[in-house]
């Protein structure tokens, strides 16, 4: 951590500062430039800014963190990627890469058993089905909870996919771990903490969604959250950001996949139906996707997406999902992953 | 509701919206243009929305909401601005002002009995003071939880101070109601709609700040949670919005106050403490609220800002905000607020 | 500027940058914190820059800049506000306070000479009035060009108004100066750095609108290149940037007021118009601006707004521009202002 | 076009908007929903538009546009891709792949010349460099201007590359049409319409970039002021916009390359140097283009990247250069392109 005084900073001010350091068993590293004087702080800094406020001390210009607040999702303390074995040969990270689908929502024993087919059928090896829905008006379909969730079992009975599905409470999630293999956190509960330090709790591994306006930093500390309660089996989802511009229903930051890949050794998915929101643009973000190094995707598929309760207009039908799977393989071979 | 034809759309594609309309008991009115023809659905449009998708139907370019989709918060449904009364003649909304002062996060009985003292002493009606603190690291001070209630009781106690306190999750709502006068949600869950049906079933006004990129659409179709759960005290707080300007913490959307004041009969808050996150800009941004119509502020206030365990930056002391709240009152007057 | 190194940096690499900065003539003050090195470059910056890009280098993080790239524009080198005299009494800055108003387009004289007459009624010192116009379609009206200026020369013999017309290329530059007290820099030219060199040669104020997406660094980055230029007086204009709410056209910083205020000495001038884009929300955001500790207002008023060819929708007519500047008096005068 | 009068509309002020579109020779298409009425403008909205403000009626809620104000650019009216031949068989557009390849500014004849000899080593078909630097600082190094052509015109003699150079002004775009194959007009002049008129009236390519913050609509009726002057050889290039998130310098908006393929005829090339700013993320950006359909890509490559005067973060040395069209071929080939 670096404190930078103003320029006008009195020697009273910068000895303030100093002292503040020294007083917390520290060492200030005092460096007078030409016009401004800068002080690093040596040793345990968070052990610094319990007790002090640099910010408001008089003089003070700016507190520059020179390292990042997260360690366990650090690829700093973790060199190697984190592999996340859900059994039956279904791996996420390293060099496998997995395909998450089916509806946005669960309807209906019916539909849901129609896009789990669709979804086997195509490759994919992990059904998704939300059963609590986090829905921006009161009024809208709020989700069958845990009968969504007693579907979303016997999908996976039935057809032997892995299954993911959301959780947006506390006790959503204590039911949810008696059904899933993956317990999926929403963009808009991504700093939910108290959901967070939950998913802690368990042994399940938990996909986090990004906030819709969360910065990666932000989205990395959330994740070590999780982790810091003791389940490291963190799956990062880049699922678009919000932006100014209107033609795509969010902007998906391709870039993410990279700067997390730099940043962190958790595996990354994307989910290009919630970020574009339009169905045309699902074919050519996913191939995107792959190609910048993503672990996987997540795709909107319903059996009749003009009928769907929730997202239709991103939504695939089951020949269209077919047909996207067959033009991803030789993008996913040429990338040199396991499908 | 409108749906707007693709140019190329067929008549049959134009054909197959209209039954999907008349089979809901609606009535499709259809317009021909010269280039495109559009599709008005009269009646009940939610009856509508729920069995079908219209963006995903063939040849449909797009589908544009005519009517706002919250309706306990629509101004047009309740023309009357709603007052809400905190006994002892203290009264948010209307041609009252209400100033909520205080920390943070409360730290210590000591520290927020100074903080109570200054607030009183300044003006303010209510104490505001943090028990479950939301933080990005997990490392990060958490909050001194239900024992940092007991003291937020203990200084309303001595003070007579009104109190507000933030809650994080269901649990500690659930704790919260059994000491204060506001429920506070904040920016980060202003869309866990569970914590927000659950602040909707308790008789507490709740104070519902803006999530940081939320539209004020989203704002007020959350508010319309708390609302439609039964509890209609629902008070908005703007705290700024996430931008690409760095040289405040977020950016005070002070456009915010009058455009809530045209859709909604909610009164509305700005906390121009969070919204700038530096001290100096804390009076200039009261006063814009004020001018702008705000229904009151609420401010950061702290013994001593330079050991504040959060937030340290943008907080007053308690002779700066005496001065703040001196400089405001001709402000207040002018434009004629009782305070 | 401080060089900040990454944690596995080497020795050698540290080495590297020490000696790239010897080799400048330069001073490396170089310390070793606990996890990472970093070193401070002692001297002129603008000498190494020139010739190194240090965040290429290997082993290096991240490059902190602790001093701002604006001089001229710096209220650290003049901490006097400027003051721009348009002679007849009219000033821009200090306690001086200036509306300008009048329509985004010069339609034709009449059209002028009404906006000129209501806007000097209403007490408005400056008349303004768009010549060239830039509109985002090349099918929308362009403007009338040095016709319009002819107008607004014929409006201010009339009136006594001083005026203001917006240039758009060094061409409409060259016409401008013949005709107009202010020179308007608009929104989307405010990074056309020719037109801002041409302005700087000229001696006539230059008053220079936020781009649409500006940083306040920028803005003022950009004011430095007319005053390096040599013409010193330049008028700031923040008329709201581009976010994702729609309920406004642009969100208007009312932050950019105290933080220019903070920065610089020169005065700052708000747009609500163009800001928000809505007739009705002119009013709260002048007061909130004046109260903010805006030097000025730029408003629109046009004779029949309905009819208007450009902005049509946040135009006052008449007699609201009347009744507005009457509402904005006592705000006036409550911050201590002249006008 | 749409006109949405409010839900409390009286029939006077619905006659009158009617009566305005009559008054044009259009013919009003009324709909009486149960709420809320909605008038259809069937005929030339163009002329109703410069007539009229249709917001600014009294009663109207909101105007809805139907269709896009660009013709020329809009694949509607001309479904096949443009494809623009530079000759010797370096085509942009259709099914052709193209890499232009250069450093940020071009400093130095025999830095020029190391960087085109990379480029064509590397199989680049186009020589970048920039002689008019717009830089956010007056003190930031402005480029050789003239020079820096004569520089560009040499390289392509020696190399037989074609060569693009950015234009910040009409006079540098007169020099400019002397000396290069493509006119690049960079993301600050996207709305500087004067130099998109004088691009236009030249027969040269030209390839916009996208502003900083520009709509994907804004940034289409951009390029029609190029094509409505004459020109129908425009280049789209994407470069990323501005977003909240600092990981990167600006945010690729990797879904601008299939909304611009559904929405207009027009090349479009991904510039992932400027996007990301950081050399790192170049490949995996570069690989992401392509896969999401992409015509082409422009990247940075210095002889000596720490040394370069301009964005040396994320310029690449050429053999970093090499290494990159290596790995880039296969997924060329993949998507079916030639290069």
């Amino acid at each position: 951590m670096i404190i930078v005084m103003k320029p006008n900073a009195t020697a009273a001010e910068i000895k303030n500062v100093e002292n503040s350091i020294i007083l917390c068993g520290l060492f200030p590293h005092v460096s007078n430039g030409e016009h401004v004087t800068i002080i690093g702080v040596v040793g345990n800094k968070k052990l610094y800014l319990e007790k002090n406020s640099p910010e408001s001390f008089p003089g003070v210009e700016k507190v520059v963190q020179v390292s990042e607040s997260y360690k366990l999702a650090n690829k700093k303390f973790k060199a190697d990627p984190t592999i996340i074995d859900l059994g039956d040969g279904v791996k996420i990270g390293g060099d496998n890469f997995v395909i998450m689908a089916g509806p946005c929502a669960v309807e209906s024993l019916e539909q849901l058993l129609e896009s789990a087919e669709a979804a086997k059928n195509a490759g994919a090896q992990i059904l998704r089905g939300g059963a609590y829905k986090p829905r921006t008006s009161p009024y809208a379909f709020q989700g069958l909870e845990e009968k969504g969730l007693e579907y979303m079992a016997e999908a996976r009975e039935r057809t032997g996919l892995k299954i993911i599905s959301e959780v947006t409470s506390v006790n959503a999630l204590e039911a949810a771990v008696n059904y899933v293999d993956i317990i999926q956190i929403g963009a808009r509960n991504m700093q939910n903490f108290e959901l967070l330090k939950a998913a802690g709790r368990t042994n399940i591994p938990v996909m986090l969604k990004r906030g819709i306006s969360a910065t990666i930093d932000e989205w990395l500390n959330a994740a070590e959250y999780i982790m810091s309660g003791g389940n490291e089996n963190v799956i990062l989802c880049e699922r678009g950001i919000r932006t100014y511009e209107t033609s795509t229903r969010n902007t998906l930051d391709i870039s993410a996949v990279p700067v997390i890949k730099e940043k962190s050794h958790l595996p990354i998915i994307v989910d290009p139906s919630h970020a574009s929101g339009v169905r045309k643009y699902v074919a050519p973000l996913s191939k995107a996707a792959i190609a910048a190094g993503s672990d996987g995707l997540m795709i909107e598929v319903h059996p009749n997406p003009a009928c769907a309760l929730s997202d239709g207009p991103q939504s695939l039908n089951p020949d269209e999902f077919i047909q996207l799977t067959n033009e991803l393989k030789p993008f996913i071979n040429l990338v040199g992953r396991k499908f």
